[in-house]
């Protein structure tokens, strides 16, 4: 039964991540999301946008990945997007969180999380990259549906959001394309986000 | 353009699964929990868990299911498992609110989602019957961490959890012994469910 005592005491710790808030708002901007939302979020549009993907991917890999992929804020936090302190010490918490979080799972379950987190951080092959588009693009989605209510309150600009989204197109040119007309362009017209 | 305008409307539209509110308690019992954090909490699980399906099930076919299973509550609101007044509406309200949102998605995305909801219901399928497993178990994890908060509140007794759980075993037979010695006998024994 250890075995099983482990994966449960894994599902009892990851309970927490519906308690790691972020800083996107929820599509009616009544409150901030969590973590635990926000991987539910990502897993559902892994199924639907799949198809825009660049290449051919394994959708269940791409699944697990967006699931697990914030984890590590249990123990690191939340570091938000456009906080650059927040991100020079970002990685350094986050592997420390990766070590202790990931053994609770029996040895072979958290070598295949860790291998999923891993790659996921490294944007290298074509699931991680889909992976870290669908993680730029929802919170496109919920800014530009909630007026651009996170990016008021931090006074983001443009700039800063073209930076962030760097890599978003290698994941799928379409999908970032969309997000530029539809949820970028738009935002700065109505003054959400600044020139 | 009209697929992606449709797929993310419907990303929009299920937002709002982050608002509709569950019976659960979280573990540390502070509150209760969504249908989008229940949703993906049960995703995790069909990942870890699902060595313990009786059959070799499709996990990604169980991860898209426990994905999508709470949807029609955004219509339909949470029903309480022994709630026996709402159970009595629930089916015709649910098919109303399946009728009305899984169309907002492209014609073919629409069927699958509706197929996966379908089948879910159904318990059937191996498939749906190991998701089925993890529905009613994830609660009980939540309900023995929490002290039995839910249980307490509602009065609920041993046999009305054991009528509710009739199927259990059918997805897993494992999982349901091992939740019955770890969390439904000691919480019997500790006062949080009622003989």
């Amino acid at each position: 039964m250890d075995r099983l005592d482990r994966q449960f005491d894994f599902i009892r710790e990851t309970d927490g991540l519906k308690q790691v808030v972020r800083q996107s708002y929820l599509a009616d901007a009544s409150r901030r999301e969590n973590d635990a939302e926000h991987s539910w979020h990502l897993a559902l549009m892994a199924i639907l946008l799949g198809e825009y993907a660049d290449k051919d991917i394994d959708v269940l890999r791409v699944v697990a990945m967006v699931l697990i992929h914030d984890i590590v804020e249990l123990d690191a936090g939340d570091t938000y997007a456009y906080d650059s302190e927040g991100n020079a010490t970002k990685r350094e918490r986050e592997l420390k969180a990766a070590d202790r979080i990931f053994n609770i799972l029996p040895e072979d379950q958290a070598a295949y999380l860790r291998s999923l987190w891993d790659e996921f951080e490294g944007q290298e092959t074509k699931e991680s990259l889909f992976a870290n588009t669908l993680d730029k693009l929802q919170p496109l989605v919920l800014n530009d549906a909630s007026g651009g209510k996170a990016w008021k309150e931090h006074g983001i600009k443009l700039s800063q959001v073209l930076e962030r989204n760097k890599n978003t197109a290698k994941g799928s040119k379409e999908l970032w394309e969309y997000a530029g007309k539809n949820f970028i362009e738009p935002s700065v017209e109505k003054g959400m986000l600044k020139r």
